[in-house]
């Protein structure tokens, strides 16, 4: 299992929109092969700073994953709206 | 529920000692009351990169466990051995 947090920096007058776009990405990426968990959350502290929780049974998912329409289409909508680029990290458990 | 996130970067000549010192972390915080899950990631392409994922049921289960035995003793010492300070962000599900 591969586990991904990407965490991105929203401009403020862009949060609303951001949630939106993302929670279409939400629901078609739950849809896919591979695809375990797929979660959005925001900062209790600090609302700009959304970031993904991904679980994805392995890379050929991942692979599959940030070919699918919906993640073409959606990731660079999302990247505009942001303050900064995202972070992104694949985890494996210890 | 409030889901953690708390990524550091370990020096390299200390990940064995850190994960040894983490994984007590992991097995007594499991047992607290409010802790849902709490688990260690590496990064999959730079094993400096250590991360905690947790879920737990409330604020209130967060603030105990910052004052239990096995935190206040442990987490110092993961912190010496860190590059840099910890990265932390606790979340609410959008």
């Amino acid at each position: 299992m591969i586990t991904i947090v990407a965490k991105g920096v929203v401009k403020e007058e862009n949060i609303n929109k951001f949630k939106e776009y993302a929670q279409t990405l939400v629901e078609e990426t739950r849809k896919e092969k591979g695809c375990i968990s797929y979660n959005l959350y925001e900062d209790i502290n600090d609302p700009k700073i959304i970031t993904f929780i991904e679980e994805w049974e392995d890379q050929e998912a991942i692979d599959a994953h940030v070919k699918a329409s919906h993640f073409v289409e959606i990731v660079p909508k999302l990247r505009d709206l942001q303050e900064s680029e995202t972070e992104v990290n694949l985890y494996k458990r210890v």
